[in-house]
Formats: structure tokens, sequence, C-alpha cells
């Protein structure tokens, strides 16, 4: 399993928002639907060996994470507007304990950055400009990568990530929007059978 | 300069879509779109040196060819949607003779694809899973980099580029979304500052 952990700092945690507007109205959910297209879509095809897990801590009800599993997957589709609408109905969900289900392969919880963290125990990664470079890093299977959205991690988060051993890993002498990192990360373990 | 060239095989050439519908009702202009954000967008940054082709061959008007320049590029943002809306623009201008400008960095013409190509007088790459690896190939300035949309290019497309002395080269063993090679691309040539 590839697994990728994203934190939304100002992302919206109620589906209160507009299609229309993904960009200017919902705290850059924007980016977070694009980081979905770029963990699961091939040509023709989805990465079922994969997930991601969205962390939500925008207004109104922080935390909430959005898990999508790439083996349940279902009706995704590669554009912004239809993931949008996927996910406004996983945060249309009541939440209480657990998570709940959505539709086929999404799933809503109340976690936080941390639950999501200590219930994985394994290698994490974190993707950021100052680490060493992908290609010359030996990954465990399961390795989990862990980046921010349009923000970079706060020192909080920085500190939990340090408690888990996370290793800092960067892709390149570009700072590169979070959709993008994914891609590289993929192509590298496509790479490497990982 | 870096060079993108990607034909859109059902493209719509006019502007009368809908920009709440740019997966169904366009020819699958959103893969063009998302490839508009892979070529351009660094974290808070946009590539300068770096240009896009979209080839346009869809109904009513075909071709069209929107030129996308990094170093002119204004009022781009990363989301689909409000690219859309500057294509959408670009597509409504009168198109005769020349590139015609519609808003800053985004020109439109009735190039074909050869046109294109032969204009640019530079190493053609074809980007396809049966080619030598990137990271093993050798790279002049300003290449450019040819690729399908969710098509493969036609076998009359891959004679044109054989008349270019167009070199094949492939990226990975999954075969991927277009944008995302572009993604793909953008990081080999970072790391080599080409």
């Amino acid at each position: 399993m590839r697994t990728f952990i994203i934190i939304g700092h100002r992302a919206k945690t109620s589906g209160d928002f507009a299609l229309n507007d993904l960009c200017g109205s919902t705290g850059r959910l924007d980016v977070l639907l694009r980081c979905i297209n770029a963990t699961f879509f091939l040509s023709g095809n989805i990465r079922r060996d994969t997930e991601i897990y969205l962390v939500l801590l925008g207004e109104p009800e922080p935390p909430k994470t959005i898990h999508l599993v790439g083996s349940e997957l279902k009706y995704l589709n590669p554009d912004e507007r239809s993931t949008g609408a996927l996910i406004r109905n996983a945060l249309m969900k009541e939440t209480k304990n657990g998570e709940i289900r959505s539709t086929p392969g999404i799933y809503v919880s109340r976690q936080t950055f941390e639950d999501v963290l200590k219930d994985l125990k394994v290698q994490i990664i974190y993707l950021r400009e100052e680490g060493d470079d992908i290609r010359q890093t030996d990954f465990q299977d399961d390795a989990v990568f862990v980046l921010g959205d349009e923000k970079d991690l706060t020192e909080d988060e920085e500190k939990i990530l340090k408690k888990y051993n996370a290793k800092t890993v960067s892709l390149g002498p570009e700072k590169m929007h979070a959709s993008h990192c994914i891609t590289i990360v993929n192509n590298e373990m496509d790479r490497r059978k990982i």
C-alpha cells in the first residue's frame, strides 16, 4: 500500500460550498482535489494499491479527515468539479465515532493528523525541499508520504512528525504544488515497483 | 525554453461550452486544462521559461491551436474552471491569419500540428511508453515534448513526428495521464537545469 497524507490548513469542514467556486469559497479545497487526481489516476485505470488522507482544518468543524481507498473507489472522475462533489457529499455526513462511509471508497471521520499517523505504524516520509533526494532514498513497502497544501506544515505539525521518526525527503530543486509532488512520488515508486 | 505540445483529438474548437461541465461537453478539454496547470505552476510562482501548445481537433472549426507563453501569462490560476474560462475566451476570438492574442500570454491560431512543429526547429521528443527512459536521455536546450490527450497519437500524427526526427522517450512503467507526464518532465528538466 502506498499512502499519502495531506493537511488542508484552511480547508472547509462542512459541505456548505459552491462547486462553481472551489478555488475561492472552500479554503483551497481545490488543492486537495488535485491531490486526489494525482494519487489515483493512471491512463484508463485507478491505482488500487494507493490511498490518501485529507486532514481538513478549516471552519466550521475542524478537524475532519477524508480517507479515500483506491481498492474500493467508485464514481471518481479526473476533473475537479466532480471530485469536489464527492468530497462535499462526505462533508455532509454526520460524524461521531470512527470512519463513516460516504460513497464507495470515501470515508469521513473526526480524526486529527496525529490520529491518522498513530494508526498507520509504518515508515513516515515528510516531503519538503530540505530533505534527502528521493532518488537516493530507500523506502519500505507501505511508506506513508506527508505533505502540506499550499502552506507548509506548522511547527506543531512538524513536532508530531518528529515524534513518529519521519524522514525528510526532497523531490527536486523547485518548490512544487502538492499534487505535482504526489505525481513525482508515484512515478518514483512505480519505477521501484513499491 | 521548455515547450510542450499536446493534441486534443476531440477538443472543442469553439467557446460554446459550459464551465460547469468541462469534462462532459468539451471533447475532454479538461485533460488539456490540467496540462496547463502542470506546465506552468510552481508553489507561489509560474514557470516563465515554459510554453505549451494545445492543438484542438474537435468540432466545429478544427484545427485551432492555443499557445500559452509563460513569460507573458497573466490571470492564470491553478483551478480547472478559471483556466477553462481563459481558454473559452481564446476560442471566442475570430481567427484568420497568424496568432491572435486573447489575454496576456494566451494566443489562438488556425495552425495545424505540423505548422507548430515546423516553426519550432528544435529537438522533438515524443512521450510514449515504448521509448528510451527519460532519465537516460540527453536533451538539448529548448527541447519540445509532444504528447496525446486521453488518446494516443494517430498513425498520421506519428508520421509527421517521424518526418521531424522525433525521439521517443518513456517516463516510467505505467501509462499516465498527460498532465502527470508533464509534471514528470518538468521535474527531470529542473534537476538538469535545462
